[in-house]
């Protein structure tokens, strides 16, 4: 017997992936959670049917989503984590010899419980001793802080479900307010093939906000389109002025300095959306 | 009644198009063509079981295929495509007022016909005056010219079935041949997540003939993994030297000259397999 998962990415869309087993099955309080065995790509996170990482393509989106920023902020030392309860975006922030302190704040406790169980690669860091894990509202905490960190990552889910919040101008006013004067935060804004009004309104909501707002890409094949968004609120760094002769004092799979510059150059039709 | 298209991306692997109708489907001498019309991208031509090119996002394809080495050209006036039947390059390489002479080398007639009739927006310019298409085997068309073109684009399917002789040593040599002192080839040339050795392969080859070889990548939905891969051989010219502050006298949706430079910024496992 062959068994197949298929993801609906929109009504018309289908992706398959040939699965060996399905590995764990659950309603939390918050969302379905699987984790299934995927011959492509490994072990798969599903959320309310839909991919959130996988063991073979999860450097793309967990480097992106935390290099930008952490190599744009001179020194970074607080920072924090909305969603992202797979670890791997933690994984990442503590690379970064000036983190102090990286706080993960996931909303689904068995999240991150059956990621450490299923994802070891993805959530080894979660038990570093520079790593804070709370299990609580993501906006609550950010609106209990002020001028405290400096870099925010937006880890989130599509825009349904838990996450809904995650996508409003209050949220990300609430956000401002918790970064520190020269702080920035990066959020997941979803494929610009796809999801491209969200990008605009996205844009539109950060831009009245923060002084820099930009948008880059990168390619994760099992997102839908494969084509992924970006959008970085800035209140003094500008992301494009990094200095891409730099050298990184860790290992990447995806993430370097010149792809760091190259990923805000984007296709004609995803520029005109943010117009 | 839902009728699904499945494209076995891999054998681990379906991308599935919700469509309304089958418009076309013949064996034709050379392989099994069929033209769909999906909900999502348009109407898809689909050669061999492979998705070839959509309504919606064939944009990306033909200008990354063609404007990459043509700009880089600084006057090209002979351009040639082999394979590309639906005319998308083609269309876009007449946009440059420099070409005078526009050759399309299809092995398969019927590739052209059915282009025409259902994917006109693709086809449009295959009637134009500085166009010329044969109706012959792009091997044998190249072999018997030398010194001859500046552009010379390898639009084809995957190494199976009619393609398969497009990926040799012998091929770029003789495409090398064909070209005139300061000529330029690109070859379509897969996917990095999913036919990393081709990749790593063709590289080698055409790095073996070409002093100039360099691989650059674009994001294409209905291609498996969503990231493209294209490999360019000059005998003259560095794609990487272009201007990017060029301006455009033509209209595209993805192609820039900002991102014409951004596209060779390579993650670093693509890098890794230029090596």
């Amino acid at each position: 017997m062959e068994l197949w998962y298929t993801e609906k990415q929109t009504e018309n869309l289908g992706y398959s992936c040939k699965i060996t087993k399905t590995l764990h099955t659950e309603k939390t309080d918050f969302q379905d959670l699987d984790m299934i065995e995927t011959t492509q790509w490994g072990t798969m996170l599903v959320l309310d049917g839909m991919v959130m990482t996988t063991d073979k393509d999860e450097f793309v989106y967990h480097e992106m989503i935390s290099h930008v920023a952490l190599n744009t902020h001179p020194a970074p030392k607080k920072v924090m984590v909305i969603g992202g309860g797979d670890g791997g975006a933690i994984r990442e922030i503590i690379k970064h010899p000036s983190v102090e302190k990286a706080t993960l704040v996931e909303i689904d406790r068995r999240v991150v419980e059956l990621s450490k169980e299923y994802l070891p690669a993805i959530s080894c860091a979660l038990d570093h001793p520079k790593v804070e894990v709370l299990y609580e509202d993501g906006i609550k905490h950010i609106k209990e802080r002020k001028n405290y960190y400096d870099v925010i990552l937006v880890d989130s889910t599509e825009p349904i479900g838990p996450a809904v919040g995650l996508f409003t101008v209050d949220f990300y006013q609430a956000v401002f307010d918790a970064l520190k004067e020269d702080g920035i935060m990066v959020a997941q804004s979803e494929s610009p093939f796809v999801n491209a009004d969200l990008i605009s309104d996205m844009h539109k909501r950060i831009s009245g906000i923060f002084p820099v707002t930009r948008l880059y890409l990168a390619s994760i094949p099992t997102y839908p389109s494969g084509l992924w968004s970006f959008t970085l609120g800035s209140k003094k760094h500008d992301p494009i002025n990094f200095d891409d002769s730099t050298k990184l004092t860790y290992e990447t799979k995806y993430y370097t300095p010149k792809l760091h510059k190259a990923a805000f150059q984007l296709p004609k039709f995803v520029e005109d959306l943010l117009k």
